[in-house]
Formats: structure tokens, sequence, C-alpha cells
């Protein structure tokens, strides 16, 4: 946790507020919303501070350099890895995981490990040289959230890879060193323990209630209405009660999906949508903050799933992970999400 | 994970490098030991970018900048909150948490919460303005560590609080806003879910094979000889197999001992060498950088476990955590741990 605020901040007079501790209910994770630690968003602006690049390798007319493309959405005639394409997928040029190999689980006394295969693919959302997805016209997001269903779906058949994870880094201080807007997807050969741990929550409260955790959570959203920011005929976006980061939101489609490459044409149209307008509200409200989102969805070994729904979380870097964050995966965030969802809907 | 490396690094000759997932066995999590990403220790510098404090509220002479101390090892005669102290402990004037009031569990829906009372306190490290701990006399740290010890044995007479976390942050990057050296304790309500994942991973490993998951591992450590960075009588410095961060490291009793708070004084003393020398190597090898500490113990209403081994894990913080390890708990470390204890042991 930071300190930011401690020490040096002089007294008042909400000094005596009590703190409260939420449970997220799906992750089972406590926050610790502490309103009085700061108020108001611009006590939350940093520096979006896009990377410096003399050079743009994702730009159009570069293609050469990065690995010859996967896919791309092109206008009819153009080649691979020339101008003409849309929206474009490429391998990572320095990979996190390799695609070539098998598993190979192998164990040295108490310690456990495999090989590092996975696909590590990096989607250029955009041939101009745009720094965020907000500044695409809404056929163009729809393209990019098309080619996330595709890639999902085509790196599925491949029976060695069990989780795909799509996410998207803005800003320096949310991870990224090239401001051309893009996102990745990384597939990993194992089930990562925080879905899995996500997974075997939601299980168990199917198995107790008979009722996606999720779902239960939009009706409640829903009838309480203060922590919605923007919903639409098929999808609903909000910060959820138990929010780790100031301004966090979560955007899920109403009815229940468990798998996002599942997704219906239309809803895809409508995702793109509400994923601008969003991303709008938040970059209005903090000035272009570095962000990440993360698309959460079920693990491709199970076909269809009653108790997991898929949906998008976004969340704006704007505090610092400290000791206690460490020792503990509590986190504290100084902004109630009730406030945080008033001052987005009003942007 | 950062894309620092990707895509505009010119190719080199161990770009087809497979990397390797290695779990970390106490708390189950995944790491990709990446070691093409990055080589040299110098590739991780950061600045230590100290916060900016015109007025320091933690030196001797400002007693009265913070709230009036809980403790405080003094010369003979001197008063509370006033010059003559060593080492200085007091609350957070902003805290976290707060030491009045109940927990008052309750629910809204599918949503759980409770009152955030804790406790939050600050231990101030030295009177001068020192901005390192490995700047102090080893007595001088032996007086924090017995600080830490002394807070912990008083706040678990409280049978409101299950937990207490000691953590330090230093610089900005790791969370920090003032740059005189010092820590804090958290007490919290509740066994927080990293600690009681640990716990329970532990405890399955004792019913299994009747030892300590901890022990195995030092003695592991130990005949392996190539993670070790330092190791003494009583203690033992490595660099874990499964490594978050370039240059963690993690320091552990070698004898079982599963509270911080039951150390023994010589015990201390040894605690005190150890973690400066460590500290002195990490700050040579990579000019200062942020980092936190973070001590495991077991928790409060625990009294004695066979199977959970109190430690000191050392994050540098030097690279950026993004989407991918938002979405998995999966960490990418560009540096194997081999290596760092090597370029640990030379310094």
């Amino acid at each position: 946790m930071s300190e930011k605020t401690s020490q040096i901040l002089p007294d008042h007079p909400e000094e005596a507020k009590m703190p409260e501790l939420r449970r997220e209910p799906v992750s089972g994770r406590w926050v610790i919303i502490a309103s009085e630690r700061a108020a108001r968003p611009t006590d939350f602006l940093t520096n979006h501070q896009p990377a410096e690049n003399n050079f743009c390798p994702f730009c159009e007319g570069n293609e050469e350099k990065t690995p010859p493309e996967i896919m791309a959405y092109r206008e009819n005639g153009s080649k691979a890895d020339s101008k003409g394409w849309r929206v474009r997928v490429v391998p990572n040029k320095f990979p996190a995981l390799r695609t070539e190999g098998e598993q190979n689980v192998h164990g040295e006394g108490i310690y456990e490990m495999m090989n590092g295969i996975g696909v590590h693919e990096v989607i250029i959302e955009s041939p101009r040289h745009v720094v965020s997805l907000t500044e695409l016209g809404n056929g163009n997001i729809e393209e990019v959230l098309r080619s996330y269903r595709d890639r999902l779906l085509e790196i599925k058949k491949d029976k060695r890879f069990a989780y795909g994870l799509l996410f998207k880094n803005v800003g320096v201080a949310a991870g990224a060193s090239l401001e051309h807007t893009h996102s990745q997807l990384i597939a990993t050969p194992i089930v990562p323990q925080l879905v899995e741990n996500e997974m075997e929550r939601a299980e168990a409260f199917f198995n107790n209630s008979r009722k996606c955790i999720f779902c239960d959570m939009i009706q409640q959203e829903i009838a309480a209405e203060k922590r919605v920011v923007i919903s639409t005929e098929r999808f609903i976006a909000f910060t959820p009660f138990a929010s780790r980061f100031p301004f966090e939101i979560w955007i899920l489609p109403t009815a229940h999906g468990s798998h996002y490459e599942n997704q219906e044409e239309g809803e895809i149209e409508e995702l793109a949508e509400i994923l601008k307008n969003t991303l709008v509200k938040l970059e209005s409200v903090l000035d272009f903050p570095p962000y990440n989102f993360i698309i959460h969805s079920t693990p491709f070994n199970i076909h269809k799933s009653e108790y997991f729904h898929w949906h998008i979380e976004i969340i704006p870097r704007l505090t610092n992970i400290a000791g206690f964050e460490w020792g503990t995966g509590f986190y504290i965030n100084p902004m109630p999400p009730e406030e945080a969802a008033e001052i987005l809907r009003k942007k």
C-alpha cells in the first residue's frame, strides 16, 4: 500500500471515518475501501507517459519489422505482410512462451517445472499510429474483437494449450513499451492459478445455489443501480463492489455465456460500442490514464460452463502496489466504487 | 508482462532458447523463467527516486508531527515524544485500518463486508535522516528487528486481530512516499487470502510427508548450492527456485520456527547481520533499487505450527506488472535465480 497520503497531509474532518473491508465474491479476495485517503479523481492523475519510440514497427508500411503475420483482416487483393490491412496479428518477436515443443513436466526434489510452451501474439489494432483504442471507429473495434475470437478458436484446437488470455497494456506504468494501440494473447499449457481459483469458487457457488455467481451479481447490480456505469441491451459495465483499484470497471454480457469466443456477431458489435464508451469515460475522467484490460474466459477443455461467465476487467494503474499487497493479497482502494461510478456516469 | 524487450531489440543468438515454467511449491504459483529477455543486471537499473520531502516528520526533533508514540527504545531519562530515541513506533497518521470498533461482519446479497478494524503502525528505524537500512549499525538494526517482535507480541493479545504483517517499502516504485528509513506493521481482522493459501498448502505437504516444506526446501538449497547467496550458522539467504522477480531473495532460519515473534535474542542478532549483508549486496548489484520486504509468519491464533516456517521475502521492484500477471497470477522473470545468486555472491 502506498503511504502517499500518510503523515504529510494536514488533519481533516473525515479522519475518523471507518474503512470498510469488502470481499470480492468470485475470487474471494478482500479489499479495504479507505475513502478518506483520497477524494477527487485529480488525486489519481498520473502521466500517461507514452513510450518513446522513434520508429514504430506496428505502423503500416513497416510490416517486415515484425515476424510474419499469423492473420490479418485485409483489403481484397492485398498480400500478407504488406500494406492494406485493418487489423493484423503477429507473433511477439520475443515471446514469453514458445509454440514448439512438448510440455515435459519434471521435478527436482520438491520443485516442479515444465517447458514454457505456449503462444504469444500481438494484435495490432490499426495500421495508423493511434495510441488509444477509443480513436478507432466502431467498425475497427469490432474487427479487433473479432480477431480475439478468431485467434482463440484457432489456438484451442491445439490440445497442448489449456488457456488463452487476451489483455491490453496501455502506458508505461501498465507495462507497455510501444504506444501504437495493440493488445496481446498468451496461451498457457496449464490453467493459471488465478483462473483456477475463480473457477473453483464459482463452481462451489453453483453447486450450492444452482446459479451462476456472475448472473446473480448482474441482477444485484442492476437492482442497486449505484455502481452501474453503462448498460445496453446485452451488456453491463459497472464498478465492482470490491474494486481493487480506483475506477476499476468490469464489462459483462447480461445473458449467461462461458466463453468469449462463443459470442455471436450481434454481441460483438454491441461489445465494441460499450467498450469504447466505457474507455472514453475513463480517459475523460482520468486524462488518459495507464490501464490494463483483461478478458476472463473459461478454459479451453471445458466445452460449456454453467457457472463461469466471461467478462472484461479494466484496471487503471494509478496507485503503486507495495509490501502490504504483496504480503496479503489485500488491496487498499481509496475510491469507493459507488463514487467512481457516479463520476463516470456523468462524463 | 512488460514488452520492454519485444519487437525493438535486434535478433540475437539466444532467440530460440526455451523458457522454463517453474512452480513455487508453497504458494503453488507458476513463474516463467524467460532468460533470453534480458541478461545483465544493468538491464534492470531504475531510478531509486527517493520521494522529495522538504520536511521530514520522522527526523529527531519533529516528534510532534507524528501521532504520539506507541513505543520507543530511548536513552534513560528521555521522555516520550521528545528527542533521545533510537527506534520509535507511531500509529500511521492516515491508517488503512482503524483500531477502534468491532468486526461486524455483514452481507448485502452475494456481497460480504466488515468494518476495517486493525492496526497500522510505522516503525521509524533511526532518528537520523538515513534512507537505507544498510546505513545503520548492526546494533541499530537489531533494535528494529526487536521492535517488530515486541509489537507483534503486544498486538496478538488483542483477540480481534488474526494476523500481523511487517513490511518495508523502499523507493517510490515500491510504494514509499517518505525516504527516511522506516517499516510498517498492519494487523488485520482476518487471515489474508495469500497467507491462508500458503498455510493450507504447507499443511497438505506436512500431512503427506510429516515434514515442513520450508525445512525440505532449505535442505535442498544447501545441497544444490547454486541459489544460495549467504548462509550463517542459523540463517540462509537464497534466490527462490521460482523467483517472481529478478534478484528476489528469501531469508529463512535454518531451524524450524513458525512465528517471527518467538525468535530468541541470539537469533535476532544473527538475523540483523544476514539481513544487512543481503541488502548491501542487492544495493551494490542494482545501485539502490526500489524494493519491498515482507515477513511471512504464522497467524496469531495458531500457537505453534509444525508446517509453516517464518521467513522474509525481499522483492526488488524493477519490472512492471502488466495485464498478463493480473489475469493469471503468473509472473515472467527474465533473470534465472541461479544467475542472480551467482552475481550476488560475488559482491
